[in-house]
């Protein structure tokens, strides 16, 4: 006996953009469940800017993807078999085996979630999932954020970036100023996320476009992107500025080494932070994060926008282009509909 | 009724390198001392490379130096006149207006110091003065040393470097690795300072040098250099790698803006942090650090050499062959024996 199943695997390693023949759909056996395991139906699946990295060869923080192995990744299922008495058929759960339909593993390696009543649950891979986490710890532990700090956050109309201003709004900023890659971008972050203000990183250098956007200057830099916005956050910070440097999504494709921040000199005199973080340092935090992000959302007072794409089959599309920017808010592949 | 002095002002603004016609020497008419202030003839002032920004009139973290006005920087002097209770004549004192032979000042712009029985005074601008502060509080709180890292310094035969490696081994790094610009300093940090390796930073790239001498990585790096001291300092840091930026002055002279580093993505995996410090924002750490370091100076377990240039009219000359690497330890301009 066995389950079928529909998986993407990488077949080769990237060089510089994702192209679609880097990826190739299998339908593959998995064994029946044995003791202890479950059997789990993809309701919605993650991409993230962090699987660019696993597809190198090159040592990361964490290990490579095999080649002509199944990628992984944020995933929100339901139990549809069970041999595990914790984790009942119909539970709804968290996993990280992603990029599949079905996926068959120990129950231990699950987490059961709650229903989340008039929201999808596809949130748990955003707002209220790793995402959602990265903007909190970066922000509130890494990079130190305080009431009346003016904030300012790359790629901001992103996952992680659209929470991270929100949470500063919501925290007492005295200014949240964001970058972001299209006019309509820029538009939400002010119409709908409640920015101070916000740019197109298109519209000319970024150190004068931050500038303007932050005349008074900045306290805090939540960074995404790196590069270009790097060396302008640190021209713009006032004294004892902080960085949480998250990423840096404008290099992921790169073939050789961007140029650096030329204003490194600018530590010394304004006593500047760059601090680098991974949200997996970072779970200690956990329960005061959904605490207060669940009653955020539940008042209404926090946006947590998807960008979804419909069916396993798109899922390399929707990772090539979260790449290109694509995506406002969450990206997220949509394999079933949430149970009734 | 006035006083005689001779005093070293700024008459332009270098460009690049400090050249003699920057500055002039000039004989002085101070008033006579009134109510509460002391006259104090210097003994030995300080040349230190954080004075090359004060001669730009670009905005820094201190004000520019005025031209036509006499320079300032750290001295060691003894009252020879007094109308202040507190300072009598004859006391020995620190001051901060150095750059002359006599200076007329408000007492409370002193500090009284003790003799050092068997060392020269002018410790007191280096060791025991503001480069031993600098180097406590970027290794111990900054950079947050803890027992067992490998400590990586650049500029490790100057004022500041050659303490921070000291300090380390000290206080049980695994390894203290420094680099220097000749080849007397790197024996001088081996054979003199007890530093694990060092290697001379002409000899090759940067991060093959640092690689090789600190083959398992670095936890610490101590920055007084910048440029690509620092990229291959990041390249070499083990996860949670932590920088104190203390100074470049690779860049000081600089006319254009240096490249930066082009590894800052690294900062992320790695969860490393880059902060920028002044030690005037560390002054709580005044009374642990002399106690501590005294205490190193008398047991002989600490080496403090100077490159000492005699007299006044040396003193340009002296801060030109700073910027250039002229000295190994503390450099500085002694203008008159310490008192009997």
């Amino acid at each position: 006996m066995s389950i079928a199943t529909r998986e993407w695997q990488l077949v080769r390693r990237p060089h510089g953009k994702p192209v679609a023949d880097d990826f190739r759909p299998v339908e593959a056996e998995r064994p029946d469940p044995g003791p202890g395991e479950v059997v789990v139906r993809t309701i919605a699946m993650s991409v993230d800017p962090y699987m660019r990295g696993r597809m190198n060869a090159t040592k990361s923080y964490a290990p490579s993807w095999e080649l002509g192995e199944t990628m992984q990744g944020g995933t929100v299922g339901q139990v549809i078999a069970s041999r595990s008495d914790a984790v009942p058929e119909g539970a709804l759960v968290l996993h990280g085996m992603g990029w599949r339909d079905v996926a068959v593993l120990d129950a231990g390696h699950v987490s059961v979630v709650e229903p989340l009543p008039g929201l999808p649950l596809s949130l748990y891979l955003g707002v209220l999932g790793m995402p959602g986490l990265t903007a909190w710890a970066g922000l509130f532990r890494v990079a130190a954020f305080s009431p009346g700090d003016a904030v300012f956050v790359s790629g901001a109309a992103g996952a992680v970036g659209s929470l991270v201003g929100q949470f500063a709004r919501l925290r007492g900023a005295s200014r949240v100023v964001g970058s972001a890659g299209t006019p309509e971008k820029v538009r939400w972050l002010g119409d709908e996320l409640g920015f101070s203000a916000a740019f197109d990183y298109h519209d000319g250098a970024v150190a004068d476009l931050l500038a303007a956007a932050a005349p008074e200057g900045i306290d805090v830099f939540f960074d995404n992107v790196g590069g270009e916005h790097l060396e302008a956050a640190i021209a713009a910070f006032n004294l004892h500025g902080r960085a949480a440097v998250c990423g840096a999504i404008s290099s992921y494709n790169a073939v050789s080494a961007p140029p650096g921040p030329r204003n490194m000199f600018l530590l010394v005199g304004k006593r500047l932070t760059l601090r680098g973080f991974l949200v997996g340092d970072h779970a200690d935090l956990q329960p005061e994060f959904v605490e207060t992000v669940s009653g955020w959302l539940r008042d209404g007072s926090l946006v947590a926008r998807e960008t979804v794409v419909e069916g396993l089959d798109g899922a390399v599309d929707a990772f090539r282009d979260l790449l290109r920017g694509g995506n406002t808010g969450k990206m997220v592949v949509r394999l079933t509909p949430d149970p009734e």
